[in-house]
């Protein structure tokens, strides 16, 4: 079986001949490759010019094996073409100099056009001639709620006074935002589509600051929103919401063909939660990835263990890769993955 | 029914007039009085003068009207006493100068003696005189596995890689130093009862960074060696394991007599995966007491609904009161919460 239909088969719960696997921020600081390239051009021109986007996409497909490539861009790609102005410092990350807390603000905001994010179509139809269908490519986006709370809090947020303040105290300009947002991540999901992603992921990062019922209310109609319009593109759909374990259920009805999980839960009890209709990602904690080999081959035979042979896992961390990650450790984790996966 | 029998008897899962309601960090910045001393005092003076800790824990009992008070203190105190030189910065919270990575500086660490906290069993006398019966006083610890992860990554931290590291590279050391920290917390904890704490409080904040399978490995036992000591005690332990909620089987199973619960589970369930047999503590969004009085009325009443009139249910908040919460929205809340929940 190719590595292509491994990945895309498990993403359809069909047949697979060992467990495919990927992972999060796979393309990353924790490789040499990366780290050179990074001193050449800043993190968003990275993103943006579309033969380094390539570059370093291909960097963990070319050196690591894994199952899946995923474009490298970021998940706040889509808000600057709204026209918030964004820059990543080193350090404390993204900031957002112009955050929306108000009608006005809010109303400098623009629904995106396909021609806005030219610069990842770009990237996305050069790396579907360069993989040559050797692993499937993976497109991707922020959810709603995440991509808000940067927008409204103005960058990461220890604990999200100011998007909830919005929710509670502003309903009306909150459901405008989120709307509007749903509607630009369509349109960037679907060019994404459009120009060759064969999988596209949405992440909702930081969605595990609600509860469940703040969820249902204030998260779910958005994302759904976002999977509705996908219904019909023939390509599967993973939706990962970080941190939202103890309401997965609410989380697989917001859509996705594949759920994906965080390392905070049992993978056997999350797919009970999820359904079996549908797929799982997941879910090693990232921080294993430092630990010696015998203790990465306990944890892993235990999550392939847990997913019990079921069609329709798919192995990937409950996080995105640590930059102090040892290379030769996420070979390892692939290679053992395929070999205690493997259906003999 | 006095408030003091109130709590405790929820606490049993004893019937109660109303339930009864605390919240933790009662006594903290949100009050314009606690302001008022902190400029007088570092925060450590504010913990270590006895006379002192008597005025902020007595704040909120004669502000808000709660129905328990807790003493004012840190949940880092006991591990000074061990040998750790412990600093509070303004903006990175506790820093410690001498973080524990390997066997020589454990072996600098030592058990400690009530003496050596004989300012917070001073400050429990001064408060059960002061309270005289009015409402009962709360002690309180770190859980190991957080007073752990302090001391090995030398603060806050995002990742958890040193002391996760500690745990893959170096079972050895790290079971030595869980163990001597348990020990610590048993010692420390009856203190505080011999003083006259009439309930006391196991805050595992941190412990929500392992999946599972760690926590059970790594910092139940911990956590149940103390429950386990202060069985016949006569005073009821609560024990709150902050992002923990995607197990809170395992977490009552380490122990206590009533099991906190943050905000990002539904109470019902969380309170059908601890067990009819314990009690639950929550569990407010923190966030949502800067809303309205209609949606602060609106979580309240679905939370009190959820506990369904069970005995045993303590309202509380999902973590602790944060900074910009208006004393009114807390007065509000504490009013309400005795109001819905009033059996007829």
């Amino acid at each position: 079986m190719s590595r292509e239909d491994r990945f895309l088969k498990a993403c359809r719960r069909e047949e697979v001949d060992m467990t495919p696997v990927w992972l999060m921020r796979q393309a990353g600081r924790y490789m040499q490759e990366y780290r050179d390239l990074r001193e050449k051009y800043s993190f968003l021109e990275m993103c943006k010019i579309p033969e380094v986007a390539l570059e370093v996409t291909m960097q963990p497909v070319n050196r690591i094996g894994i199952d899946a490539a995923i474009l490298f861009s970021d998940i706040l790609i889509p808000v600057e073409a709204m026209g918030i102005d964004l820059e990543f410092t080193e350090g404390r990350g993204p900031v957002i100099n112009n955050p929306v807390r108000d009608e006005r603000t809010y109303k400098t905001l623009r629904p995106i056009e396909p021609a806005d994010v030219g610069f990842v179509t770009d990237a996305i139809k050069l790396l579907r001639h360069e993989l040559k269908g050797k692993v499937p490519l993976i497109g991707f986006s922020g959810a709603p709620f995440t991509l808000a709370s940067y927008m409204v809090e103005g960058g990461h947020s220890r604990n999200f006074l100011t998007i909830k303040g919005m929710m509670y105290q502003a309903p009306g300009l909150y459901d405008s935002l989120m709307n509007l947002i749903a509607d630009v991540v369509v349109t960037y999901l679907k060019a994404q589509i459009d120009a060759g992603a064969q999988v596209v992921q949405i992440f909702d990062s930081w969605v595990g600051c609600l509860g469940p019922d703040d969820y249902e209310a204030f998260a779910m109609p958005y994302t759904k929103k976002i999977t509705d319009a996908l219904k019909g593109s023939g390509v599967p759909v993973i939706h990962f919401a970080n941190g939202a374990s103890t309401y997965l259920d609410k989380v697989a009805a917001a859509g996705g063909d594949v759920i994906g999980v965080d390392w905070r839960v049992d993978l056997d009890r999350a797919w009970d939660a999820i359904g079996p209709d549908k797929a799982i990602q997941g879910n090693l904690d990232p921080v294993a990835l430092m630990a010696g080999q015998d203790e990465i081959d306990k944890r892993v035979r235990s999550i392939v263990k847990k997913a019990g042979g079921r069609n329709g896992h798919i192995f990937n961390l409950g996080h995105g890769v640590l930059p102090p990650t040892p290379v030769e450790n996420v070979k390892y984790l692939v290679d053992l993955v395929h070999e205690v996966s493997l259906r003999r």
